[in-house]
């Protein structure tokens, strides 16, 4: 690296500071050490990457989908509402399929040029997805049946549809879950981590969640890869269903795969800031009190709460 | 729907999928079933909804015109500032108008256009809120005050304005709040959330707040709908002022609009993560700790703590 | 302020409302009380404020230099990524010159133009920044390395490049950090607050953080300013690392820069929600549970769990 | 106007420049004296203006209706068209219902709010303009095919479609005159102004123009308002059909609605630069040559040319 | 289509229309007649179409490479030059190859699709291109001295690069010229009918041009196809070289690529307004005087006006 | 430059393409030979060019305050006319002073920085040009009611202010010639460009126009540097005011500065097409038909047309 003494007085920092040229910069950032993005994995190539922008834009429009007159458009009208659902459909599928193929080819760490192999299959997927949307309907407008229901502040159905950041997360949770089950990598994780920097509430796609979930205010919720929860489930903010520990491999990685985070059965209400880890039960129709720490199974019915100050 | 069968090799879920076309998916989800948007009472007409986007302009318009020269245009001097406030006033003004027009016709479950009745109200609800700001600027300065004084690691108060989420949260809660006691729906409620969504602090628009209120960090806070605050209030990140249970009418639906959160005395400091419920009350100059779960009454001055590990 | 009396019927609030005009509204708020921002210190000069849009517009750009590929262009091939690198760069150090230059003068005081004084040092800063990027893209591979071998759920180091909130904080905060130690207000603090908007992690610049640390989920974590924590040391969300109480000077303002927030040492684990307040120090390979409160000492090696209910 | 004395040296204007200060300037502009906006019969009023944005995005999404697959989207199938067409159509109706309503209050000289009369007039107009979209497009398929047959650097009808400066302000003019003939003010005009700005050919839209017209290159063509052109003619770069004249009325104004333009009849060639002005008949079958000047009739079958240097 | 009667007073044209729903208006417009774009022959299939956009940004950033300093950033300096014509060009490489790639299929009537014989054969265009380019920006910097040394309101080489429409519509030219002898289709043509539409000057791409042209104010310009311009010539607006007339067929079509535009030796000076017409030749070191019509050879050395009136 | 060999089929011009390799080229375009920018006089160096994206908004907001209602924000009221007309003039204030100084820097050949030598002089060149804006809106009310007034077609003075490309054209040259008349450098050329390029009509800066001009259509018309225009005259589209030739200095280039173009006196009408060239005077009251070819003076009351054919 080129350097050129020069000395300034204010700051002990600044007193030796080198003056880098812009060349030798560059060259110290991209020569190929075992720091540099080659070496960890991703190869230096021309495959695109998953686009954010068009992924959060195809949350959107399926939200304008899945609730016509809540978003997008809000004019919308028995005669145009065929024509709005028709042509952001159409406009779904095509980003879709090239934003599946490229999360196909993001996993393959291979040489070669994926996208020919990936292509046809990424097809089949995004069409299988747009089969699911409208039992995916039928769900959220559930959830947001139970939102209205759990939450004495709400004023309507509307409301909630369009105001609350649980729904917004479930929403987002359950196209990316539907995704997940197809296979899809990376996808799912990026549109359920697009709902969690707006909400704060951190749903992997992986887990199961069943009929009429509400999470209210919802910061902080995390909700791990291998959780199951049941029907009519509530959870409020700052809640964890986490993974106590995890066993290593032999090279001290952990194992992938294994099922580490609790089933909370149906009925089941766990309060602000309850920390519920390992793969436990809550049994069906529980309360779990707010900031309780809780690593055992407990027995349907249970009223669990902190020891009070 | 249309189907035409198809096997597809490498994912069991994709083995039997059935291509959808376009058509008979639109169909499918257009039609008028009990899940759809229109059985879940909002009416498809021409009737805009409230924009997500000209409400957060108004939020940021308000801010620059509450501390000129922070917000908004950064090239404010004593010759210009009264033609940078008032063309941004008279820019807020039409905008709110509007707004607040859509708000009252959001919840008007009628099939009548309502921009009639309404104009003229909304007219009015706008011309009372813009009468408040004087009055909210007061009250922000103090806070503003109180977010220096509170934290060690403030370096002048024009740091606390510029950079705090709470005082932004707390600028979002105090003009949320006017217009809230001014009757104007959902429209506060899109106000806060925005908020939330940038702070993770959730401040239900009809909480009620006294003076100099600082809530410091403030991720996954959560002040509940009848919540009351004292003046001078200390508030940390994962604080919640929350319902304990709520009762139910004889449909089993939650009861609207009966006090059931806590109210916060003077000088009361409430470290992070503690669970505070129902309408409790924290007696004046109390400290409470972190993580502490908390649903009875705490005299004047009482120090609350965990036990400690 | 003029004032026309007129009648509203619907609600009580608005029954008496005054029409407040343009005029008399833009003065009230305009008028040099001691609620204005005159009087709040920030002289009204023409002096550019930092530029929020700027300076997280040089994070992203930083970021696409540290992981050339996964942000930016992601079109990145050994004969294209020196240009892209440079050119990136290159635009960096203008912009970032250009904001030190306004963050100095954000903090200073004095009425007279600050810009020919502080535009030399910011060019010296900027300089001395740029020269710390080839170590800042070593600590972040290693980071990203903890970040996979700590998740079971990561399935490439792709991926948590790409998607861990987690990765993002500490990308900004070690951006940040370096600004910091070079003596630049207000932009660090504007960089960290960026990561915590989107990620509800809120690491203040000042921290001290060592090797290979990995933030899991992340929402609500809070480390402040004074904090030290050393190498593979492993935090999940919601926890708090924060001060216990702050001695007032004689004015009863809290007295800056004492340290007053824990040292964690090499190898700790901090589980979910858990509050160590104070300048206390939390022991080498030390596992602390989830929802714990804790504000004193604890050895190395210990394990500190909440009493489960 | 204040004035403050101050005198500068290098250029003899500058020596003695008054430093106007911002009140008074806006004062001396605001001021309402003859030359002022009020007193040219443009009320001051709130009364939004037709907007241009919104009127060129009209003539663009009734071009990609026109012409699927030119213009807006190009991936269009037989699967999609109608749903694109469909919703493009759906947008098109509100938008211009909005911009006929503006048009309508432009003109219309009186205090009153004209929004309620004139909103279900533009309504109205908007539903009898569509239905003539079908007829539009049979008289744009052919005017292609004579722009295709009539310049012989054309290699297809696509290119005509998507390239030829002479098509598009044809199909602006299209629209722009069933507008005209439907009595909606200035919007007409927008439209084709429009087309001038990007073309350089400027059709007035009450012309009158027949079917299979092709404007080759076409900058600095003119056609006046009252000219009436028949089928197959084509004209070239500068040539314009003008008034020679316009009688006067008593007041020195010159009388509207005249016919003072020239009548084209069939299969016409007018080359570039060509100059016909006043109420003159092309007979059937003429060739005006370039640069000609011509005041008078001329038979059907002319062959006109400027006499060569 | 369906209709229902509907009266309205007043215009006449609006007496009697009928009420267009949205979905007979779509299926007309959807029909396939001999009208529809179908018969037109553009199939309607999913194969993009050359992105207007695109290719004028190809075209801006080909003209910062070829004027550095001037055009894109205006920050350059001999330290970071390279970084920024290097990060530039590889930019242009990708989108020019996809654009080549689409106009290549926009001419291919078949139905089958051409991406993939298509794409090898876009990336060698492309490449091929690319390295004309040292060659055209000397082709430029000689013209832009002759815009320099044509104009004595010119004040420095700088504004004639900065500001003049003729070297703007020369460098889109040059450009385009190159492109089209690679045998690209459509591409060349958007160039520069993109210069046409900001200049008014319309040159095709098929002209041969030779070195120091001037093209001074431009707007009407118009230089055909099959034209060929010598050395050190300068042409002023309006002056057209243009086709006199043109074979037909047996089937009435023009035959395509008949050479049929003047030619013009060196050194020939041609005032604004002039018409020149067929495969003529004007000899070296003419002058052609302004408003002229010429349709027969001139030796050189002429001198032609126009007989003044 | 590196090259490989490689042989393609179909285009002979493809037959032997070099690949260039990225760096190569590079290396290539960035040498500093006779022909690259360095030598042709830009000095590479970080001086901010004019931007023309600013320079376009100063003449837009110009024309929102010299016709406040019909340009920028159309919600104009007696009430808010001095906020919005104030804010916008401070917003034109400081971006003019910027564009000024980089316009002087622009012309100054010099190494050295100008920045601080051209900043105070802008600053008084700007207030300069803001004291001359009464007297603008005057001059331009005249020319808006000669446009109402000379055209048949126009149906309100708002429809000339609104649509009409002379009235645009004409304001852009009334504001770039009081620059001018300052000694401001390029940025009066390309205010008047930016007309040129939108409307067809080049009107030279340094013109001198009387009051009540009227310009109908105007594509192609050109009025030159030293022209100079009386009271109430109207001119059609495709008028030349050009200068006829001029002397060149002892190298060959033209002398900068002589008066070269026409005089053209009060009450004359110039049809279209019309070429005047030369320090000629067109007499009081004089008629020019269209496409004369004119060089010499013409007396008082004089109707020159072309010789009919």
């Amino acid at each position: 690296m080129t350097k050129k003494g020069c000395k300034i007085k204010k700051n002990n920092l600044l007193e030796e500071v080198e003056i880098v040229d812009l060349s030798s910069l560059v060259e110290s950032l991209c020569s190929a050490d075992k720091y540099s993005p080659t070496s960890m994995k991703r190869k230096l190539r021309r495959k695109p990457l998953p686009s954010r922008e068009d992924i959060i834009c195809i949350a959107e429009a399926l939200r304008s989908v899945l609730f016509p007159g809540y978003f997008g458009s809000s004019d919308v009208s028995p005669e145009n509402v065929c024509f709005q659902v028709g042509s952001t459909l159409d406009g779904i599928k095509h980003t879709l399929e090239e934003q599946i193929m490229r999360g196909l080819c993001f996993v393959n760490a291979d040489d070669h040029d994926c996208s020919f192999e990936c292509e046809g299959r990424a097809r089949t997927i995004a069409n299988a997805f747009l089969s699911k949307l409208p039992v995916v309907r039928q769900q959220l407008a559930i959830d947001v049946q139970a939102a209205y229901e759990g939450d004495p502040a709400a004023t309507s159905l509307a409301e909630t549809i369009f105001c609350y950041p649980g729904v917004l997360a479930i929403t987002n949770y359950r196209i990316a879950h539907e995704l997940h089950l197809l296979g899809v990598p990376i996808i799912p994780r990026m549109i359920t981590e697009h709902a969690h920097s707006i909400t704060g509430i951190d749903i992997h796609p992986g887990t199961t969640i069943g009929e009429s979930i509400f999470i209210d205010h919802g910061t902080g919720v995390v909700i791990g890869e291998t959780s199951i929860i049941g029907n009519n489930v509530r959870i409020y903010q700052g809640v964890t269903l986490g993974a106590k520990s995890f066993p290593l491999d032999e090279n001290g990685n952990p194992i992938k795969g294994i099922n580490r985070h609790p089933i909370v059965e149906d009925d089941v209400i766990i309060y602000s800031g309850a920390t519920i880890l390992g793969r436990v039960v809550i049994g069906k129709g529980s309360t779990i009190g707010g900031n309780v720490w809780l690593t055992h199974d407990v027995p349907p019915g249970s009223r669990i709460t902190q020891i009070e100050v």
